[in-house]
């Protein structure tokens, strides 16, 4: 698959967390000549924190790692990512093949199963051959090593064109604190929980509990603002996990949970320039809503919009699908008082077209693959901002023929 | 454009309603070479009911419509469509140009300006040249004719392959009874709404609120259980106009209303028939649900999907994604009692994948142009259903350059 054209440059060079080891492997299992599996050691001590998709179909290793989340990892932890097989659907085996990785995991790495965390994406409703993953991990653990996460953010892509990671290093009282993380996602991309695949690691000290609320809030403002296709994984993961290993308590820092939200907030933007078929990445606005809800809920009707998502492919300013977009989306409205622009050229305003419209200006904007839609609803002081990309041939390409 | 391929054969054979009249003319608003204006004139005493879009962002004659239905038509009514522009957000302008027409039309057939119903469809935020319309009145009056429904059908059309219309007649207590339909409609086909531009005129008897009660009831089961893309129209109007002229009072005959609802579903299954770029027309039957709503959320989910809809373009029985669109839907549901067929196929029971599944056997079913999903969930008695086609490089081709 040839490299998304929204793609950074390179792979960001990412600070080593001490405390975080890393491997890599192949299983075979669905994908040949690359590697498929990734597994991440964490120090004793270390804090995880996670949010997971809230599909009601999602996945044995989702219900299998919400389960344990809040559970000791005094004894360290550990987390183990298959890609090519969801282990979703898989009825009874799905339990059963997370039990075994977990068990055999547990045994090699002297921790309990408890402190082990799986996460599965790809084929949805194929039993996982969970052997192929376990006679694997004897090597796993003989190759770690604190610089493999660029392999690791590798090892877990799907449909992905790259590999994705962002990173922060912050100054908090003289002492140095760093955050690192990778993430997987480009297909069955929507909101409404954490999105796709994503491991954020940092030596910071914070408690479980207060780590598990910060990661909430944040993903509600980063990975829920995100959206490709409208449509919802039964992987979705994010897990955080504190090794403590800097000596700086956080828990209080604004500092540090800024700088955790520019990290999800990179790999959340680079799922959505990862997203299947894209030729632009756009930004959506809105302002002037009555709550906070009706401004996501503009947003989200706008970037889900086949309509509005098809006019970015073609680079038409058709604002018009704008209006229809804001018009289903169910939020408190009054035409009268509706504003839109592309960019910063105003496009619509009190209801009508722009007195000052100018469709050529506008037209040659809409070229950059960078866009932004920005909507005005002018009933309140509420705002919001989502994420996504156009809808082209090349994902109908993609997915027309995915499996075969 | 090319016919779509899953268009009827032919335009059918549609009876005359006694008491309505038809004329089309050119406007030349947008379209050059072709119909795009189509007047029906109803004799004294029509009663005339209708359904609109919810969208807040509805079009000027939309809201001039609502605010007509239940008025007096004892002098008789009439309607009058024009195709190409929606006339929709445009400012104060909007409802000055439906007055416009409607004073003019009005004062040409004799009629209080409150029996004239307007319909655009087209470009949204465009000032409509009502001018253009007004202009052709006059030919419009002089040409009415009871035989020119077909006409009409086209008259109406926008991304349209092909007109649209059906009927029914039928037998009551010895006395014939017809009714004849038509729609226009092919992208931005969302529910929520009565769909589109929808036009049923029967020769039967019955009260305007006994006629308007009807329709909502049938909209629910027909044009609101269809989807081509999710994207809901700022001009969706269903407008049933009852002569009398039969003599024959239907207000409380079974037989009239199921073949009005037949009529209906005909005509919006015709509608997704030609859904932009559609080459599959795909039945989701949802049964065992906990509710009607649970029942049709899943079936919305399903039909709504683009990772389902392109697998379908694709003839890939890939069941998994109808496992994610379960999942996302938010219907109460239990994996393990989900069982979902792809035609008479039984693909996934009890949580995971059927027993006997041959996927070359359900492959070889999915080359079908006429598909069906269904999905069991085992969780009550409620059931539903809902019609859509597929996702194709023809949907983004269309709506990638439809302004230009």
């Amino acid at each position: 698959m040839k490299r998304s054209s929204l793609a950074p440059d390179f792979f960001p060079e990412l600070p080593i967390i001490k405390g975080v080891q890393f491997a890599t492997g192949q299983t075979g299992i669905k994908y040949i000549d690359r590697e498929d599996v990734m597994l991440a050691k964490l120090s004793p001590g270390t804090t995880v924190s996670g949010v997971f998709t809230r599909s009601t179909t999602r996945s044995a290793s989702v219900l299998d790692c919400q389960s344990k989340i809040g559970l000791s990892t005094d004894q360290g932890a550990a987390i183990l990512v298959n890609a090519g097989n969801a282990n979703a659907f898989t009825g009874s085996n799905g339990q059963a093949s997370v039990d075994r990785i977990c068990k055999a995991l547990g045994s090699t790495l002297d921790l309990p199963k408890s402190a082990i965390f799986t996460s599965s994406t790809g084929v949805i409703g194929e039993i996982l051959p969970d052997h192929k993953i376990t006679d694997c991990i004897d090597e796993l653990k003989n190759t770690l090593s604190d610089q493999s996460i660029k392999s690791a953010a590798s090892a877990i892509m799907t449909t992905d064109t790259f590999p994705k990671g962002s990173s922060a290093t912050l100054d908090i009282d003289g002492k140095k604190v760093c955050i690192s993380g990778i993430a997987k996602g480009s297909g069955m991309i929507a909101p409404d929980m954490a999105t796709m695949l994503v491991y954020i690691f940092t030596d910071a000290e914070i408690g479980q509990i207060d780590l598990q609320k910060l990661l909430q809030d944040l993903t509600n403002r980063t990975f829920n603002c995100i959206t490709v296709d409208s449509d919802t994984s039964t992987s979705d993961s994010l897990i955080c996990a504190a090794t403590g290993t800097s000596g700086v308590d956080v828990s209080k820092s604004s500092k540090f949970s800024q700088s955790l939200k520019s990290v999800m907030l990179d790999l959340a933007q680079q799922v959505v320039r990862d997203g299947e078929g894209a030729t632009k990445f756009i930004t959506v606005n809105v302002t002037g809503a009555a709550s906070n809800k009706d401004a996501h809920r503009v947003a989200m009707a706008t970037a889900n919009s086949p309509l509005v998502k098809t006019a970015m492919a073609g680079e038409d300013p058709n604002w018009g699908r704008i209006v229809m977009a804001v018009g289903k989306s169910g939020a408190l409205i009054n035409c009268d008082r509706l504003s839109i622009w592309f960019g910063s050229h105003l496009v619509a305003e009190n209801g009508r077209v722009a007195k000052n419209y100018k469709e050529t200006f506008v037209a040659k904007y809409m070229k950059q693959t960078s866009l932004s839609i920005s909507i005005d609803l002018g009933m309140g002081k509420s705002l919001g901002t989502v994420w996504t990309c156009d809808l082209t041939n090349g994902y109908i390409k993609i997915n027309a023929d995915y499996r075969s």
